[in-house]
């Protein structure tokens, strides 16, 4: 675990905190929803909302003050909403801890303390951003409550490595075989609930939207039955994760509902990922990090497939906005 | 005002309240976002979380206790998911409270404290669900913190009838022109930020999913510049809501660039609305209330140029789900 962790989990100990702020954008925000959803799930004292940066600052929630913990990322550093969020938040007192992957970057320039993870094979995935989202969670969850699960949820990143590129590889056909069949899709949706909906959330708007120019909407498995659900016909493709989170039978239900109606339904359920090095605790927790990483397969296939590099932009980086 | 309205806000003054969660499905969970976006600017002491029902009562929030106040919403109060969560709320000590347009539904039937809300031109705004879901935060803030405001929400609700009535006249034909223009689309996207998020997100899965089988998706207007805007082209349709609250910016910010780079931006800037009876402290809250108005209008006139009315479901109360 990383030096600046264990840091800021001290910090954490002096502290009076009673109210935990998740503050980013996009794909750094998507990171955020599980841990939203471990504070629901597990905390007895700390209340929690997440909140897109520009967001956050406008709505200015009055119970931001200095018993409030502020946590933000950016991969750069640079996402300027992100920047001004953790300003406005140290004005106000709260105890700012940003992820970043640039030590150098602005937003580490303004906040109060940094974690700078890492990426990439060569590092255990204890240091990879959405470990550490949990690592400060759990963390705060154990020098504030005494919450146990901390230690479980670490030893977990310590094998998630191995078990992320074994699913990898059982996932490849699968991958290959999504790209094939909607590389001239226009639109595809993506539903999940609790600790996944995050994970959808991600796929739709960074990866569907963003770098594939392909119309999407994260559907909420549960809201799916009061509105959604009248879009699907035989024809629309719809990514369903299924997770081991305590909502898994809203995802079960949409998923039952989607396969009755619809044709192109694609599913990936954790249950099919082989996780028995992860207690049984915190594998609900942990299954949307194994869901993320096959789906970046998929991604990777899909751009691929279209001749589309993930990296292609008409506007982000590119114009001013 | 209703008399089960006072006779909740007495049960409050009564009552230890820390915490609100705000539990519907669809199109009543749509109208609470505003709801929650007032707690959040306004209270100094009430938490509050929002939550589809089934993710409520699957995903436990260990805070549920009995100084949690549930309020829930189902227009035929039987919603299966709503019901469950009422039932749910009080095995867990929490008040409830909840509105809906019958009296005799199982809604009505488990929960603590029901309110019988009306609707049509004949009935002053006071009792329409909308404002009954103000008058119960405003109520809630003015009992527990001397929130004054409380005052000027409701005297605004008795003169709204009259605003919509009018603004409806105002948008006629633009409601129509917007009907022509799109009734072959494929895809409309909503965007908003703040008090109206909730009016884009009903327009997006209730009128245009549900209701019209058309591609969806409400995009918050902040969110927008982290992944979706790169969807945009000049043909793709957004309909943006630019409201009055202090999130204002986000959506003037997303509607600048969308006009930049898109030529089927449809804009309904509350601005344009004649507010002059609405006091300014509250003008940004009962905006949403008018844009929502306003919009079942487009929504009237879409169903009519498509000839497919809002009354058309496939799925909904037809096949089992």
């Amino acid at each position: 675990m990383l030096a600046e962790v264990e840091k800021v989990l001290d910090v954490f100990k002096q502290q009076d905190i009673n109210r935990v702020y998740f503050v980013a954008c996009g794909g750094s925000s998507s990171l955020m929803y599980t841990s939203k959803y471990v504070l629901d799930r597990e905390s007895k004292t700390i209340d929690s909302d997440l909140y897109s940066s520009n967001e956050f600052v406008h709505r200015n929630p009055q119970k931001l003050d200095e018993k409030s913990l502020v946590i933000l990322c950016s991969h750069f550093g640079k996402t300027p909403e992100t920047v001004e969020a953790a300003r406005f938040a140290r004005e106000k007192g709260a105890l700012t801890v940003s992820l970043t992957f640039d030590a150098e970057s602005p937003l580490a320039e303004v906040s109060e303390h940094i974690i700078v993870y890492k990426e990439g094979k060569e590092t255990s995935y204890v240091d990879e951003a959405p470990a550490i989202m949990l690592e400060l969670v759990f963390g705060l969850l154990l020098v504030k409550e005494g919450n146990k699960k901390f230690t479980d949820v670490v030893s977990s990143f310590e094998n998630l490595r191995s078990i992320l590129e074994s699913e990898k590889v059982n996932y490849q056909e699968k991958a290959k075989g999504f790209a094939e069949r909607y590389k001239d899709a226009k639109i595809i949706y993506t539903m999940g609930s609790g600790a996944n909906y995050g994970v959808a959330y991600w796929f739709a708007i960074c990866i569907l939207m963003e770098m594939q120019w392909i119309h999407s909407h994260a559907i909420h498995a549960g809201e799916y039955f009061h509105g959604p659900f009248e879009i699907l016909d035989k024809d629309v493709p719809i990514i369903q994760l299924v997770g081991l989170d305590e909502t898994r039978p809203l995802e079960e239900r949409s998923l039952e509902f989607s396969k009755r109606y619809g044709d192109n339904v694609i599913v990936l359920d954790a249950k099919q990922f082989d996780l028995t090095q992860i207690p049984d605790g915190v594998k609900g927790y942990i299954a949307p990090l194994v869901l993320q990483s096959v789906l970046r397969m998929y991604a990777d296939e899909l751009a691929e497939a279209r001749n589309h590099p993930l990296s292609t932009r008409r506007y982000m980086w590119k114009v001013p906005y």
